[in-house]
């Protein structure tokens, strides 16, 4: 009698623990016995519109694929990056979408995602509640940028910190070896906020101190100030670690790697666009003539699983089975948050918000939580950081290598 | 009566495995209870002839800090870039270098590095036998590029493929989630081997088929077969994913990244070498107008303890142990090499070779190991190189991030 029938999707860019989630709103489904369909949109809700979708309870009723999902990476459903139109400018997109749910008899919709994503949350349950459709629209966020509001962090960005503390570390000691001076400039994603490459900070312990300077996107960049920074670390120091944003802007807003001063061509005269990272070694280089070095961590930051935080892959799965328990208590229109409870020992509750004030804010780090000097962040910062890395997943290899799941029906 | 002393030290480029090599050569000295001292160069032969050098055997007494080097990256001892002269060129740093030895009666010389630093133990060893003294000098092979004659394989290479491997594997599946065609290139180390760009084929198993083309320096690189290569891949698949060495060169010989057509200068007319993934992610983008993107491993390849293979650590510590074996047995100028066995089961034997006969030869892919189409790799390479990355090291974690040695003596 009291059968429910759910789709599910993800969306936006990958992360370590997206997939976490996914186990997390199936497990729950299947756990709980009230589902007699478990259905997964295939590349998000643009692939819903087009009808492509596929039955997840079969597949995972078996908990070893539920562990198996919980510890791959990237995006098992496949994403799309898509705006969907409010039901003004395009009726027609929402009865394809609120027929399929009545042909499925479904009762709830958990989307998984960021920013776009929890957009699209909230237009379908307002659309949902004008026509009193009866079903439920719950989001889960994620993002490795941690930028969206009402929720203390987000899933995925305690893999992503742990990924750039232990690469940063490790760049350090690589760059330690050299009797000479060095600058290595590691250019960290986030184009607004500076959450990512703030975590750059946990790499530093009592064997190493790098990196010695961090740059975030919250505050202007100069470069005469970051020459003089370098300078400064060069009185003591011979290898010079510096964390940058890549999305580094100056005192007029105009971001560093659209630079004209800076901007490079190929011989067919195509502008180049290379990269903040890459500016800033030009710029260093040209300054102290020494060994300089950019490395752009690149898109390992938000898959390699191989890394993962066990924190991050436990919570990213709870808050899935929360979206689903927030589902059955009738919620609708919400966003499934971490709310805080204490710092030390670490603990963590789970809340749903409206989703409509969550959408389209980006959440930046306040500007007290860096330094006064505009190049580190503050004591504040690290004991919100640090608890987002711990632990270690257990992760299953073969051959080698990481045995992640199939994801043929992406192809 | 029968007290030995010796120095040991490290050279060349850092790899993850190289500080377990010089951990088994630290433990054998103490274990076998015939040294009374060990003491290390800081910062390679260049350090020694200034001077430098630690007392080794206080703090590693303690199996606790054994392990810990064994699992730091880098190089605990610090490197030098530095070609030792002849001692016809330069007989006064002959004379330096077997002061100090006598000074601190030497019986045995251990130097871990690649074919450089093999260049010096044969110019030592050479100039002992002259001048007939008695010391031992030993070499202990080490490099990512898996390029040194007369080993089977080099310890560190097993490490960085296995980093290498898993990056690919995370890279396809962050590819795999958009419904749109893509091209990824990854550029990978290996200036005139392709060892560890061949290494990118361990990330195919039975839920992955990327990297779909290989790159190797070994042979000639067309531009006109690299995309219709790539054409031909889109003919069944939306994300096409190609591993590259930053060492390829076209049919004149010539590197990719050296090419003017390609060549990109800034606004004040300087040439930036941008790599050869970025020359060719231009080319794709030229030639395909599709989402293309170029990722360089860079540094973490040869630094990224925390994915290193087990295989590659357990080795790395036994040939160090084998080094000291070999001095006590009166063995010197040579290199301690690995022997193989058998390939399933893998099993590997040790072997002192003439050290001369292996410095500054560069150990290629044999040809035959590469497809006929020079875009992909063999069975027989496959087969060389798994057992190669087998196993994890179970790394020790602190507040997040992995334990390494204190290297302040460096600084």
């Amino acid at each position: 009698m009291n059968k429910r029938n759910c789709f599910i999707g993800q969306s936006g860019g990958p992360t370590a623990a997206i997939n976490a989630s996914l186990a997390g709103v199936i497990y729950e489904c299947i756990d709980c016995g009230e589902y007699e369909n478990v259905y997964g949109m295939v590349n998000g809700i643009k692939g819903l519109i087009e009808g492509k979708f596929l039955d997840l309870k079969e597949l995972f009723t078996d908990e070893r694929n539920i562990r198996k999902l919980r510890q791959s990476p990237a995006m098992y459903l496949g994403s799309c990056r898509y705006k969907l139109p409010t039901h003004e400018e395009d009726p027609q997109t929402y009865e394809t979408l609120f027929n399929y749910f009545e042909e499925h008899n479904i009762t709830d919709f958990f989307y998984i995602g960021g920013n776009d994503s929890m957009d699209t949350v909230a237009k379908l349950s307002a659309y949902a509640s004008i026509i009193q459709s009866p079903i439920r629209f719950v989001g889960v966020p994620k993002t490795i940028d941690n930028d969206l509001k009402g929720t203390d962090h987000t899933p995925g960005f305690g893999s992503a910190a742990k990924y750039v503390a232990t690469s940063m570390l490790e760049i350090a000691y690589d760059s330690a070896i050299y009797k000479l001076n060095s600058v290595t400039i590691v250019e960290i994603m986030g184009r607004n906020a500076g959450w990512l490459t703030a975590a750059a900070a946990l790499a530093r312990n009592e064997n190493n101190d790098a990196p010695d300077l961090i740059y975030l996107p919250e505050v202007p960049f100069s470069k005469e100030k970051f020459l003089a920074d370098i300078k400064k670390v060069f009185e003591t120091k011979r290898s010079v670690i510096i964390a940058v944003s890549e999305g580094l802007k100056d005192e007029k807003g105009q971001y560093l790697d659209a630079d004209s001063e800076f901007q490079q061509k190929d011989a067919f005269g195509h502008v180049i666009h290379s990269g903040t990272g890459k500016v800033l070694e030009n710029l260093v280089q040209q300054a102290f003539r020494c060994k300089v070095r950019s490395i752009e961590l690149n898109v390992l930051q938000r898959c390699a699983m191989h890394i993962a935080s066990a924190v991050d892959n436990d919570e990213s799965f709870a808050i899935g089975r929360e979206a689903v328990k927030a589902a059955m208590d009738g919620k609708t229109g919400v966003m499934m948050a971490f709310v805080r409870e204490s710092d030390e020992p670490y603990t963590i509750g789970f809340e749903a918000k409206d989703v409509s004030e969550i959408a389209n804010v980006e959440q930046k780090i306040p500007v007290e939580w860096i330094n006064e000097d505009h190049n580190d962040v503050t004591e504040e910062l690290y004991t919100y950081l640090r608890p987002l890395i711990q632990g270690e997943v257990d992760l299953e290899y073969e051959n080698g290598i990481p045995a992640y799941m199939n994801v043929d029906h992406l192809k």
